[in-house]
């Protein structure tokens, strides 16, 4: 799992701002552009060197195949978390989530998510690790989202912030990678609105679950 | 949109209970398997017909080629809707409802949309089109869910069935195809329960949505 490019001269990565850095943004660039652009299946090496303006031995030199330089670019692109800002309340707090994460996806980071998920890139193993790792990344969002909202007493103790952050990206990835529909600002407010009103029901309550009574037997 | 096979024979398509029907339901069932299990890129006319135990040139007789069969098996395959049942109460109906679709998706299905949306299959036009039908297909059913909502008092006028349905149905295909949570019961429950408690809040209504306090300006 370590974000570093391979690399036969340890002293290219000690030099973050250097010439090294410079190809390796170039490269990352590159190849995320193909595979939103030409599309996973066709990109090469060589069809990325091209775009980067660099030389192809420069990127084999540095990068043991293709899916290895893509699941790095990704990993890199992915790297800014969306981090929500206390607006007081349960309601403006998940929209302002979502309202972040529409921006996110509705701009470069949607196409690259889109056009890696909806091929066969999904099928690399290191995507699939970068997959996890964000939804990892979010949960800490999520539960302080949801502490928030208990100290406020707009939540119901024992809500699952895990299932919540679910239900308020779900919506909006669907769109992304399903349905096809808009993401725009009226999809934030409506799945934020949608989410928090069934937080504060308690329908994300695991425990309230177990005594429910039409629940199946 | 016809959901016929190409054939030069029509009298062939007034039998469908004969040789050529047989031999369809083999190729649709051969196609689809491939996809899932050798997956869209590496697949052919020529693989999918030794799966069907079928001659190659029966396959290429009857289909232009991979994605025209492709396109034809995966509606085939989509044409059964998913229908809930009144069970008295908005919620026990988006429950049932998501009931069936986890039903639906954790199995064979789920496995064919899972491999169509996350590989180059999802770039097919004809599957670009059949995913497009497959959501049109749902909103009778929830138009009549909220309007027997509506009818009860459970549920506020002005609700937009497009919306509720997206929501319920969104939390299910993102475990399916984005983060591989499970496909079960307490999914089901949790999203039929949270999109209720969304619903009956009026965070569907698209007229409140103007009159919002908290509405960006």
């Amino acid at each position: 799992m370590s974000g570093e490019a391979k690399t036969k001269d340890p002293a290219i990565v000690r030099r973050p701002g250097g010439r090294s850095a410079r190809v390796r943004a170039a490269v990352y660039a590159a190849v995320l552009e193909e595979l939103v652009e030409t599309g996973y299946s066709r990109m090469t090496i060589e069809s990325v060197a091209a775009r980067a303006d660099v030389h192809k031995t420069t990127v084999y030199r540095r990068w043991e195949n293709i899916d290895a330089l893509l699941t790095e670019a990704i990993r890199d692109s992915a790297s800014t978390p969306v981090v929500p800002e206390d607006t007081g309340s349960l309601r403006g707090d998940l929209i302002a989530y979502a309202s972040e994460l529409v921006a996110v996806l509705s701009g470069r980071a949607g196409r690259i998510i889109a056009a890696a998920l909806s091929s066969d890139a999904a099928s690399v193993e290191g995507v699939q690790e970068i997959k996890a790792m964000i939804f990892e990344t979010r949960l800490p969002l999520s539960t302080r989202i949801v502490a928030r909202g208990i100290e406020r007493g707009e939540v119901p103790e024992g809500t699952d912030a895990h299932e919540v952050i679910d239900f308020l990206t779900a919506p909006l990835y669907f769109r992304l990678i399903v349905s096809g529909g808009p993401l725009d600002e009226r999809l934030a407010r409506t799945t934020g609105a949608a989410t928090a009103a069934a937080v504060e029901a308690g329908a994300f309550r695991g425990d309230d679950r177990q005594a429910d009574p039409d629940r199946p037997r």
